[in-house]
């Protein structure tokens, strides 16, 4: 075994395993305190939230508690390995959110015979929390998933891989374009995936002002055109009038090359084949669609950035997932609508565009850190991300007119402890 | 509203809202730390468990977390206000366990349409957890309820409910009629109430060597019979031969009144009927069947207990789930049997026989406390309640064939610090 495998291993397992535990955040040293705690004090909040279920978010700790929920079908660069090995990437999500934006988290890993078992499983056990964090649930059957859910719950229901993945590559994109000098109405992407993933990015990137017809999505058929008969109705919405059927014949002239699939599927030769300053998103991990060494070594006026964190520009979940939760928290919100999600994106653009704290810096031993071809996202050492993002989001909220509760005062917020400052 | 109402709706609410939150366990604060917590790190871990799901036990905090999980139809003496109402007990809960055995604990709170619908819910999400606490379910749905969890998960499930007041009951109960200089085997026993907890508690008694032909148990029609058709399963089991009809013809020459009930079900007129040295259990809270003050004022002779933290020997079930638990998990048992939970009757039985340490009289505030008609259980505080019950539980997991681990050298033990210690 290599050093870094056991090194993870020891990490989760010593000196005791898993990565969290609970916390009691009230007094239990007396008798007295016990009485309150419990019976027979605990009684009355009881009939409280009996009278009016929205005093849930007073007496208990729902109203700052997400649970990321996964079927286990599509882990994290594993695949299909099912609930139970699914448990530590849940209770590392759950570090995430705790860590990021003092959300407390709990993970439950479900063994659902089909997609609605798991719908119904959920929707019964959903009063538990403030909002729901959906994990690796493979598509298509997230998509059908994140719908029933939303629609049956009435709290925020947020699948990751989907929307945080999303958001974060729209950010850096809107970016990355802004450097290459290119517009967005007119860019022409390849999108090299067709999963939940690659859906919900160009779905974003369109309401960032792409236009469909310049995006072509392939899947593991080639290009996904109007011709094809073979698609589900997730595919069927990037299903373009086009000629182009393989990735050499849409890569040719594209500004952007978008990889969400497997490694190595980007050739030198295509990559050169692009239009000026390309824009390659290359984020199949841990093994991109091209090595960025190769993507450079190929062409001086790459834009590059990828799913690793020891290379610039990495699209990474968790700069969104605690911050759009914290967001939709503080305000109640009932759900994460497209309003919440854009507030979020450029949240995170405009983020990327300011001097770099020397905190941020000194976080990852580096000198220096400047807007351009090397740094179009923010890193996820940088602490402004919760104020930002978060305050963003929940405005959106409020605008948008799904929240429950008024802006709150507590923002801006300086630290995760800020959090039910109000 | 009075003090107390208002103290208990603050404890709950200030200066944030429930009583507990998530703790990360290990170092989070350099990029590699995360880069070990969450991706990529956090692959070995998956792939180490998908080779093996019993090494989820070692790389993830499931081994100490056990859910408490309702669906709020009778809660803690405010009955059927739904799940959502529910959720203060189950954080208290989860204060106790951790408070009392450094286990971990989530709630989970099921709107369920059907028990049916509550079984597949709970049965899918199991592998997320080390143990399964049901509460406040009621009866005779949670028979049920748990016979088929039991069948259906690998972990320990226990309705706390049914076979923690059972026990803490059976404990206080055999000191009683110890005291009271009568033989468990010839004791006849007046049970008012039939259900979850009546029926294990005499289930229970049973197993400690009461004979069931000595119990009488009455439901709201009056003595449980075999002449009455109108019996479910769970209470044709404590149907018997008799011509008594009413409490007045069963407490007649009783040794035991059990009183699982509602308040005032039994007079001073009634307790004079029965035999010598009377022990009287008036568990309904917080309203006793007979209050204390009653009781004694209508003779000198009897032994009582009842479910208030007010007045000597409660009935709580605090003495026992926490520790059930903790032994249970020490040696990864698949189950709680009937030999674990006569090994925490008799070690509470006979912890409640030993001499009181000072710290335990200080956490009263009282001076003395000798086992005797006025200290028959042991009390919450008792520190040594962890090692005694936990340990003893343990070994009977061992000795019956159902732990998955061996004894562990952890014990004894001396706090809730000392939980994964070897």
């Amino acid at each position: 075994m290599t050093d870094s495998k056991q090194a993870a291993l020891d990490y989760h397992s010593k000196p005791i395993p898993g990565k969290v535990a609970i916390e009691i955040t009230k007094p239990t040293a007396s008798a007295k305190d016990l009485a309150l705690a419990y019976s027979p004090g605990v009684a009355e909040p009881c009939r409280e939230i009996a009278k009016d279920p929205e005093n849930a978010y007073l007496y208990t700790s729902k109203g700052n508690l997400v649970a990321v929920i996964t079927d286990g079908t599509a882990i994290l660069g594993l695949g299909n390995l099912g609930p139970m090995a699914s448990k530590p990437v849940m209770e590392g999500k759950g570090v995430l959110f705790k860590r990021f934006a003092g959300i407390n988290s709990v993970d439950v890993e479900v063994n659902a015979e089909s997609p609605q078992a798991f719908i119904d499983t959920v929707a019964r056990i959903a009063d538990t929390w403030g909002g729901i964090n959906l994990e690796d649930i493979k598509a298509p059957e997230c998509f059908e998933i994140e719908r029933a859910l939303i629609e049956q719950c009435n709290i925020p229901v947020f699948h990751d891989d989907q929307h945080g993945t999303a958001i974060v590559t729209a950010a850096g994109m809107l970016n990355a374009l802004d450097i290459a000098g290119k517009r967005v109405e007119e860019a022409r992407i390849v999108c090299v995936g067709a999963g939940s993933a690659a859906i919900a990015c160009m779905k974003l990137l369109v309401s960032c002002g792409v236009r469909a017809e310049n995006i072509f999505m392939l899947d593991r058929k080639g290009v996904i055109h109007s011709g094809r008969e073979d698609l589900n109705q997730y595919k069927a919405m990037f299903a373009t009038e086009t000629d182009k059927r393989t990735l050499d014949d849409a890569i040719d002239g594209a500004d952007v090359f978008m990889g969400l699939s497997g490694p190595n599927l980007l050739s030198k030769e295509q990559l050169k084949t692009m239009a000026p300053n390309p824009v390659v998103f290359a984020c199949s991990n841990p093994d991109p669609e091209i090595h960025p060494a190769d993507a450079h070594d190929a062409r001086d006026d790459v834009i590059m950035a990828t799913g690793r964190s020891d290379y610039p520009n990495q699209v990474n979940n968790v700069l969104c997932f605690p911050f759009i939760f914290r967001g939709a928290l503080d305000v109640r919100a009932t759900r994460i609508n497209e309003e919440m999600k854009l507030a979020a994106v450029y949240a995170l653009k405009d983020l990327a565009r300011e001097p770099v704290p020397q905190s941020v810096l000194d976080g990852y031993e580096i000198d220096h850190l400047e807007f351009g071809r090397g740094y179009i996202i923010p890193t996820p050492l940088d602490e402004r991300l919760l104020d930002r993002v978060s305050s963003a989001v929940a405005q959106a909220a409020v605008d948008s007119g799904v929240a429950r509760k008024p802006y709150p005062s507590h923002y801006p917020l300086k630290s995760v402890g800020d959090v039910y400052g109000d």
